[in-house]
C-alpha cells in the first residue's frame, strides 16, 4: 500500500491559513493533525479535534520519548505537534495536513524532511496590513510588529517547498489541492512499486 | 514577467498521450509545441499545425545551427522538435505542452533540463496488449514486440519528474493538470522575484 503524505501549510499570521486548511478538508479526503496542549479547554473545545488536552506530566514525559515533531511554550502552557498519531495515519496510506506557524513548520520539516512544506502568502504587505487592523483585536503598534515579524518569515521562504500567494481564496485553495495531488505523482516517491508491478505482468 | 514552463509528456504506444494533451488543451492555457519534419504533408495535415513542413535541406541547415531539442531520422524522413518557437513561448510567460516519444522525452530533458516530464503509464500491460490489439493494425508478433519494448521503456520512468497511470482518463487528466498548476508553486522555481516584491512593500 502507498503510504500517505504529510502536507505543513504555514505562513505568517493573516495569511488564511485557517480558512484555506478548512476549505482543503472539504475538498480533499485528508486527515488534519491535532496539536497537543497543556492549557485548559475553552468553551466548545473538544479534547481530540480542537486539540489534545493532556497535563504537564504527560506533555514532559512525551518530549522525553521524543514524542514531537516540535513542540514549544507559550508563557505557562505547551503546544506541540505529536508524532504518533501522524505517523498511524500516514502509514495506513492516509494524507495528514498540518496547519503551524512558519518556526514549528521549519522544525516539522528538518524533523520530517519527507514532508511537503507549503508556505501560504498574503497577496502584499499593504492588504495584509488592512486585514490585520480590520480585525479590530491589535493595536496599530501590534500591527506593525507583526508586518516586520512577516518581513522576517518571508525570508525563510526558501526553505519550504512550495509557495502559494492567498489573493483569491478559491484559487489558493484549488494550488493546494493540485500540489497534494501532484504529489502523489512525483517520480521521486518510489516509483519502485509501480515499475515492479509491470515487470511482474506478462 | 514569470516565465512559461515547458511540460513533456510522454510513455509507451498505447498510454494515450494524444488523448491526454488534446483534453489538457481544452482544460488549461497553454501551448502545444508543433514538431518539424520533412516528410511530405498528408491529407488535412496544416503547415504550423500538425507538423512544420521543411525541406530536407532547411532541416539539416537547422541540425547544424543547433536548432533542435532532439531530432531523429525515421526511414527517410527528418522529425525533430525545433527549439526556437519553445523558447520564444517560454520567453512570453506561455507554457509550452510537448507530446513525444519516450526516446525523444530523456533527449528534450537532457537539453533543458528545466523541463518538467511526465510519464504516461497504459494501467496494465495486459490492459496496453488488449489497447493494441483493439486497434487491428498491427500483427500479434507487432503486439508482443510493441509490449517487450514498453517494458524497457518502463524501466527508464526514473528519469522522469512524474508518472501517471492512464487508468481512467478524466482523472488522468485531472493529475497532469494539477502537476501543472502545482509546478508553478515550486519554490525551487524562483521565489527570488516574490520575495524581492514583498521587501520592497511598506
Amino acid at each position: 500500500m502507498e503510504e500517505g503524505l504529510l502536507f505543513v501549510i504555514s505562513g505568517p499570521s493573516g495569511a488564511g491559513k485557517g480558512t484555506v486548511c478548512k476549505r482543503i478538508l472539504e475538498e480533499l479526503d485528508i486527515d488534519l493533525s491535532v496539536s497537543m496542549t497543556t492549557r485548559k479547554p475553552r468553551e466548545g473545545e473538544v479534547h481530540g479535534v480542537s486539540y489534545y488536552f493532556v497535563s504537564q506530566d504527560e506533555f514532559r514525559e512525551r518530549i522525553e520519548a521524543d514524542g514531537f515533531f516540535e513542540y514549544a511554550q507559550v508563557y505557562d502552557n505547551f503546544y506541540g505537534t505529536p508524532k504518533q498519531m501522524v505517523m498511524e495515519q500516514l502509514a495506513k496510506g492516509r494524507d495528514v495536513l498540518l496547519e503551524i506557524d512558519t518556526q514549528g513548520a521549519l522544525n516539522v520539516k528538518a524533523a520530517y524532511p519527507d514532508g511537503v512544506a507549503i508556505f501560504l502568502l498574503p497577496p502584499s504587505l499593504p492588504e495584509l496590513r488592512r486585514r490585520l487592523t480590520g480585525r479590530g483585536t491589535e493595536t496599530p503598534e501590534a500591527v506593525e510588529r507583526r508586518l516586520s515579524e512577516t518581513r522576517k518569515e518571508i525570508s525563510c521562504m526558501k526553505e519550504y517547498d512550495y509557495c502559494v500567494v492567498n489573493d483569491d481564496l478559491e484559487e489558493a485553495v484549488d494550488r493546494v489541492v493540485s500540489i497534494i495531488k501532484a504529489e502523489h505523482s512525483r517520480v521521486s516517491r518510489g516509483v519502485q512499486d509501480l515499475m515492479k508491478r509491470y515487470e511482474e505482468e506478462v
